[in-house]
């Protein structure tokens, strides 16, 4: 097992990524067994059933890191996290399936992009421990499906699915704002310090360019303008 | 791995109690999902959302026997159980957390009692499977320090707990009975055949003994007249 860099940013800051990391897995299952309760089919529901199960599985991993390498809590280093996930979530409830898939195909899908950026300057243990648990496990595969089966029986599906994607990246884009402001440590993972290296403006110029372009790549396979 | 005997109503019955018990898990999940909802700390809620991500987790292996030892789909295997779990669901929604609590270790507590007694009469491996699905993970353990220290803090709980534990029992074998009705294959496997040995009638009603017994007990743990 690598140990850790001991500078206190940079410990704080990777403490800030899994404790978000926890937060997420168990909000990502609370909606999904929300979108579960929505499946219009047995199959649609044990799918998600199973999709929400895999991500409260990752939990016990992050807790355990947390606390056996970092020395911290998981609840302490879940709470600063609250409140923009909370907000997230109360500003974009579903109405229905179709807008529970593209949520968490969407919003997990810039997410995770975004952990994965802030992970590769982490040490490699916790950096592994990151992308296994953002690996993607057939969900976005099975929205795709389903997203496109469904706007084939209701065109006009389309439009309001487009409508709904602006809207959450645009709530997911204010929280995450939210968080850089109020979380030094985070951000100086990505920025670097003087000791340590990270991204130049321009670096994170390009890094906010490949979210977007991820983000619209995800939209097209659904036949959909982001 | 053992062969199941070929006899049609021995396969029946074998699928049936395979059947029931992987639309179990899945209403398991969607009510322990709910539970998780309402769960008064975020540790609590951890703890229900992994119980639920257990019972999901179980769905695969009992699928996959159904259609590879048993070449019956799974949707086709629990359709008969659909009615009467939604039933009992319907009849018995938690007004609150100890109600959600009370409901998974009384209502679970009596099904899995039953199929360790139906899986005494079919084939190694799928027994073998039965009671791996059915092992308690912990989740009683939780349920009785969760309900008695309810009770502590207010001991008016006691009374409606006990209440809502006879409820529970009546409803679930409201249902019991409806399915022993209909499913002739399933009670044939306690009963047995002219081929296949099974209980007589002393035996059966030492079975319910047992059932009662251990549900009288399981109150008891709570401090709760059954």
């Amino acid at each position: 097992m690598t140990v850790p860099p001991a500078e206190d940013s940079y410990r704080a800051g990777a403490v800030d990524l899994l404790g978000i990391l926890a937060y997420g897995t168990l909000t990502a299952f609370e909606r999904l067994a929300e979108d579960a309760r929505m499946a219009p089919t047995l199959l649609d529901k044990i799918h998600v059933a199973t999709m929400a199960s895999a991500q409260i599985h990752y939990f016990a991993p992050l807790r355990d890191r947390l606390e056996e390498v970092f020395e911290v809590s998981v609840l302490a280093a879940m709470r600063p996290f609250h409140a923009p996930f909370n907000t997230f979530h109360e500003y974009t409830r579903p109405k229905d399936w179709y807008e529970g898939l593209l949520k968490a195909y969407v919003g997990d899908g810039i997410a995770a992009d975004f952990y994965r950026e802030v992970a590769a300057f982490v040490d490699e243990d916790t950096r592994t421990l990151v992308f296994e648990v953002l690996a993607d496990r057939g969900h976005d595969e099975f929205v795709v499906s389903r997203v496109r089966a469904g706007i084939e029986a209701d065109p006009k599906l389309a439009g309001r699915l487009a409508l709904w994607g602006r809207r959450l990246v645009g709530e997911a884009l204010s929280q995450a704002q939210r968080v850089a402001a109020d979380r030094d440590a985070l951000t100086s993972l990505l920025t670097g310090t003087s000791d340590r290296p990270g991204m130049d403006l321009p670096a994170i110029s390009r890094m906010f360019s490949r979210l977007v372009a991820n983000h619209t790549e995800r939209m097209a396979k659904l036949g959909l303008q982001a």
